[in-house]
């Protein structure tokens, strides 16, 4: 990406390993994710361009001399952050906050997953090693462990969702459906989306949803806390980024309710302090630690009980990826698979 | 309070049962808080003026037909908010958001308790019996299960203390000062406390502070993530409510840590949510449910292994109210009792 709109598909040099933790892999699937929409609309030029992607599923085509888990021929999946396994926030399971780790395709000199091949450093610690093959139909499903199902399962968690939890999903993006996903697997009771768009509204309600609320600002509220029985949600998942989204999330808060945000935020002062605050409304959320929690929701995928894979509506090769950014920036799309 | 700097001592009809859930208490002890020093500086002229004060302990003269559990005769101690006990919220443990319920000294039509009498809504919900005499020593540790003990000990459970953690508490303020005599009695191991003024910081030493950053702003949270072996800490207690305060409770937090915050905020948009985002550190806090904590937080009073009342360092009757406020205003007192 050379600047907002300009998405070129360029031949550059092959990734080689630079440090003995790193391995290759050849890229089978990867992606375009709604956080790759905000550079495509507001990235300044940038000489040389910004490789991007940061989800993948891909072989191992060579590792680093210090790279002992993972082997040549493997299959892994690939969270969006590299991480090594080993630090204090690994132990904790917070691997986005790794001492030796950073995220791919945000610049630097870490590259990114939309290419055919892609250097990981802090491979033993970073890959997951999937138990099928790469043509497998589950394929859609296990490359939104890399980042989508992972980070509603982590707007999820931070919201607090568990057993009789009357839940609201800020957002019908592919996060937030993923978050439909993760908040009936942990057991909610009540699950509303708030979006605009019928056929994402329509998948969230196959995933779980129970409400749909498609008003936006104080009318949103008012519905949501009719459907609440007048309190709102217990828990709230803020799946935008925006200020506008994360302050109805915050306003649609059940007093010692829960606001979990994964929308990469375009605000500094989160909004509705005073709410939060008056009512004991926690607020926590981050990039998830998507490593962490592959192996909790892998078998959930491998036995068909989740189908994430389903916010797939399009699939790309690499020359087709300029217009996958064009289609879902526009909102044609949903969630554009990469196949290079 | 007529208007902001105008504390007026006057003589007003006295309180009268007005709902069958009432009580009247004779006020014993009252005292002057920290919060009460915002409109101190902003109340705008006020016709009539505003009853003041929160922080009470009485002996019930008079309860309501409907009042069982409450007798007259009684030692009490009331809370800052009023609450029916009954409702989903207070059956959750989140008092200050009851659905009967509301605040003292706030305006409207509920009444103030730095006054020789006060009604107490909901009596049956709202008071907490104490199993001593009206002149016992422990009245200023006890007073404190009103509000500033109960503060602190919510700041503290909201930013996830307990054993092991490093945790830092902005503002040496009572409520600071409680946060650490909190912190400590849930096992923190480090407890650094940021303030300014000498004799509180020894204060917080006495209560259990290992550390003291004297700094502010950005040299705050370099001297604090030094203390921290790079990080900053697990648990922080943003006890003071201006911006400044919230934004450095912020940026002293660990990744994966928690902002307990208890400071009445001055700010819409809670400071550094890009910040927060990216080392998914939580915020949580509010109003403290105090209700709900006097039945844990009476033991360790009544036994002496905590000594909140240490934080009054000067008494005055109902006349040296206005002076008590100026002094608190000042910073000659750290925190002035009521003896009406």
């Amino acid at each position: 990406m050379h600047r907002a709109g300009d998405v070129r598909i360029e031949t550059v040099p092959d990734p080689v390993l630079q440090a003995p933790t790193d391995a290759i892999i050849r890229v089978t699937r990867a992606c375009i994710c709604g956080s790759d929409l905000w550079p495509y609309n507001d990235l300044p030029p940038t000489p040389g361009g910004q490789q991007m992607g940061h989800e993948a599923i891909g072989i191992v085509e060579a590792v680093g001399a210090d790279v002992h888990r993972v082997t040549r021929g493997q299959l892994v999946v690939m969270p969006f952050a590299f991480s090594d396994g080993t630090c204090q926030f690994c132990d904790e399971g917070l691997h986005t906050s790794c001492t030796h780790g950073g995220f791919f395709g945000n610049g630097g000199g870490i590259g990114g997953a939309q290419a055919e091949a892609l250097r990981i450093p802090q491979a033993d610690g970073t890959l997951f090693a999937l138990p099928v093959g790469p043509d497998d139909a589950l394929m859609p499903s296990l490359l939104t462990l890399s980042d989508v199902m992972g980070t509603g399962h982590h707007a999820a968690v931070c919201a607090k969702v568990g057993p009789g939890k009357r839940v609201a999903v800020v957002g019908d993006g592919a996060v937030g459906l993923c978050g439909v996903i993760a908040a009936k697997r942990l057991g909610a009771e009540q699950i509303i989306i708030l979006g605009r768009h019928k056929d994402r509204l329509a998948l969230a309600q196959r995933f779980g949803a129970t409400d749909v609320v498609t008003e936006r600002g104080e009318a949103a509220v008012q519905h949501l806390r009719e459907l609440t029985g007048g309190f709102g949600a217990h828990s709230v998942l803020e799946c935008v980024g925006s200020e506008a989204a994360m302050r109805t999330a915050a306003l649609i808060a059940r007093p010692g309710g829960a606001v979990g945000r994964v929308g990469v935020p375009h605000y500094d002062g989160t909004p509705a302090g005073q709410q939060t605050f008056f009512g004991n409304v926690s607020v926590a959320g981050g990039p998830a630690p998507v490593r962490a929690t592959i192996a909790e929701l892998l078998p959930d995928v491998m036995e068909g009980r989740i189908e994430p894979g389903l916010v797939f509506d399009r699939t790309v090769d690499l020359d087709g990826v300029p217009d996958g950014y064009r289609a879902m920036n526009a909102r044609e799309a949903l969630k554009v698979m990469v196949r290079p």
